[in-house]
C-alpha cells in the first residue's frame, strides 16, 4: 500500500474507534438523579475531543488479538479517567472554557465540579471492573499507579508556579507525570486485555510515555511558533502569562547575565506584542527552537524504538507508527 | 460473661482493631515529593477518629472467619476512602475545622484539598487491590456501587440547602447514602474476605445500612436535646442554621397551620437562645423527640433482625450487637 492508503485506512479505523467509544459514551445510562450530579457528568462526556486515549487502547488490543473491542471497556475507562481530571483540573486552573464551552464549574460551580470530578473517577473504575477476574490485578496494578501519578504531575505543575527555581529534568518529569503516563497506560491497557506478554507490554507503555513527552515538547514548541492561521489557540501564549515551558526553562539554564538580565526584565512587560517578540528574539539567539525539537526526536525516536522492540508483525505495527508521525507533524 | 465483661471484652477487641489501623496507616510509606500532595494526605490520616468503618470491617470478618487480620486492606481501604469523603466535603461545606484541627483546604488552600482528596481516593483503590483475584469481583463492584452512592448522598445533601419541599422519605434516603451505605459496605467487605456466603454478606450489608440511618437520626436528636456538659458541639446548632433534620421535617410535616406559621418566622430569628427555646416548643407540642426516637428504634429493631438471620453461631454476633447497643446509647 502507498503512504496516503495507509494513512487513509488508518484514519477510517480511528473513526470506527471513535465511534465506539462516542456511542457507548452516549448510551451510557446514567441514573436521573441527583440531576447536579449526573447533568455534569453527561455533559463533560458529550463534550467530544479526540478520544485519544481510548483510541490508543484499541488500537494496541487490536495489535496484540486482532480484536479491538476487547479493549472497549478499558478505552471507556481511560476517557473517563481523562474527563474527571479536566473538571478537577479546571477548577485548579480556574479555567472559563473547555472545547469552547464553559467548564462544568463555570456552568454550574465549584462544588457540583468537585462531585462530579468524583463520581466519573468511580465510573472509571466500574468499567475496568468488568474484566476477567485474571485480568484484574495487573490491570488494577497499572492503573491505580498511573491515577496517582497524574495527581502527582498535577500538583507538580501547580507547585512549579510559584517556584523559580524549576529544572528542566523536573519539568519532563512533571510532563511525563501529567500527561504521558495516561498514554502509556492506555497502550498497555489495552495490550494486557489483548493478551500481549508481560514485556511487550511494558515496551508499549514505554512507547505510549515517550511520544506523550515529544507530544508535549512539540506543544511548548507550538505555542511560540506556530503559524497563527492555523492555530486554535494565541500564538505566544505561553510567553505572555511567563510560563515555564521547555523553551523558556532551557533558555534559562543556557542564557549568558546579559540575556538572563534582559529575558527576566521582559516578565514584566505589559505590551505582549512586545514581550512575545523580544522573548523570541532570545530565544533565537540561544537556538532554543532547534534545542526544543531536539529534545522531542530524542523521545520519539526513543518511543520508535520501543514499538519496534514488539514481538508482533511489523506490518501490524503500522497503525501506531503512523498515528505518532501524524500526531509529532501537526501544525496546531 | 455477665454483661459488663461481654463490653468490657468488646472494647479491647476494639482497641486491637483500632491499633491495626493507627499503626499500619502510620506505616504507609508515601513518596516524599510533591510535598503538596503527600503531606495533606498524612496530615488527614493521622487526624484520628474513631476508625469505626475499618474497626467493623474486622468485627466481620473476625465473625466468619475467626481472623481479622484478613480484612486488613478492606479496613484500610474504607478509612482511607472516608477520610477522601471528609476532606472533599470539608471544601463544599467550607469548613474550617474537622476534630478540632483545621481542615486541609484551610491550612493549605482548595486546590491541594482537591488533588489530595483525589490521590486518596486511589489510595483506597490501591488497598483493594490487593485481595485474591477471585475475590476482587465482588469487592469491586460493592465498593463502586458504595462510591459513587455516597457522591449521590452528598450531592443531594447539598441540594437539600436550597429546597424547601424536602421530604422525610427523601432525606432518610439522603442519610442512607451518604453515610449508611459505607458502613454496611465496611461490614460487607470483611464478611466478603471473611469467606461469607452471599446471603449472609447481604444480611450483614443491611445490617450496617439500618444502623447507620438509625445513627443519623440519633444524631438529629443529640444535636436538639444533648446535655450540653456531655455534647462536643453547640446543642441546638441544628436549629440555629434552620438545618432540614428529620426533626425539623417531621415538624414540618406534622405542624397545624398555626404551627408552621411559627415555625417559619422562627427561620429569620436572629437571637439564637430565643429561637432554639422557641423551636423547642414546636418540638414539644408536635412531640418531634417521640417520634425520631420511634423512627430511630424501627431502624435499630431491622438492623438487629438483619444480624439475627445470619448463619454463625449467636455468641459471634454479641460483639457487632454490643457495639451497636452501646453506638445508639451515647449521649454524645
Amino acid at each position: 500500500m502507498s503512504k496516503e492508503q495507509t494513512q487513509k485506512e488508518m484514519f477510517n479505523r480511528l473513526e470506527t474507534y471513535k465511534n465506539v467509544v462516542t456511542s457507548e459514551l452516549a448510551n451510557t445510562q446514567f441514573p436521573e438523579q441527583p440531576l447536579n450530579l449526573y447533568e455534569p457528568v453527561k455533559y463533560i462526556l458529550d463534550l467530544g475531543g479526540k478520544r485519544m486515549r481510548p483510541i490508543l487502547s484499541m488500537m494496541a488490543c487490536e495489535m496484540f488479538s486482532g480484536e479491538y473491542i476487547k479493549a472497549k471497556d478499558a478505552a471507556l475507562g481511560v476517557e473517563i479517567f481523562h474527563n474527571f481530571t479536566l473538571i478537577h483540573d479546571d477548577i485548579m486552573d480556574a479555567a472559563p472554557l473547555r472545547r469552547g464551552k464553559e467548564t462544568v464549574h463555570k456552568k454550574w460551580n465549584e462544588r457540583v465540579g468537585l462531585l462530579s470530578g468524583d463520581a466519573l473517577m468511580v465510573e472509571s473504575y466500574k468499567r475496568l471492573a468488568n474484566y476477567r477476574p485474571d485480568l484484574l490485578p495487573k490491570i488494577l496494578k497499572l492503573y491505580n499507579i498511573t491515577a496517582i501519578e497524574v495527581c502527582e504531575g498535577q500538583q507538580m505543575d501547580m507547585d512549579f508556579e510559584s517556584r523559580d527555581d524549576v529544572k528542566i529534568e523536573e519539568y519532563i518529569n512533571m510532563i511525563r507525570l501529567k500527561t504521558a503516563v495516561l498514554l502509556g497506560c492506555s497502550l498497555q491497557l489495552g495490550a494486557i486485555v489483548g493478551g500481549a506478554s508481560e514485556k511487550d507490554a511494558q515496551d508499549l507503555y514505554n512507547f505510549g510515555v515517550n511520544l506523550g513527552i515529544a507530544f508535549q515538547l512539540q506543544d511548548d514548541i507550538l505555542d511560540v511558533y506556530a503559524d497563527q492561521s492555523k492555530f486554535g489557540k494565541q500564538v505566544g501564549g505561553d510567553i505572555i502569562a511567563n510560563k515555564k515551558t521547555f523553551l523558556l526553562l532551557t533558555a534559562l539554564e543556557t542564557a549568558n547575565s546579559d540575556q538572563l538580565q534582559r529575558l527576566r526584565s521582559l516578565f514584566n512587560e505589559t505590551n505582549n506584542e512586545k514581550k512575545v517578540e523580544a522573548v523570541k528574539e532570545i530565544y533565537a539567539e540561544l537556538r532554543i527552537k532547534d534545542k526544543a525539537e531536539q529534545q522531542m526526536e530524542i523521545y520519539y525516536r526513543t518511543a520508535m524504538e520501543n514499538l519496534d522492540a514488539i514481538h508482533v508483525d511489523d506490518v501490524k505495527k503500522e497503525p501506531l507508527r503512523t498515528i505518532a508521525n501524524y500526531l509529532l507533524s501537526r501544525e496546531s
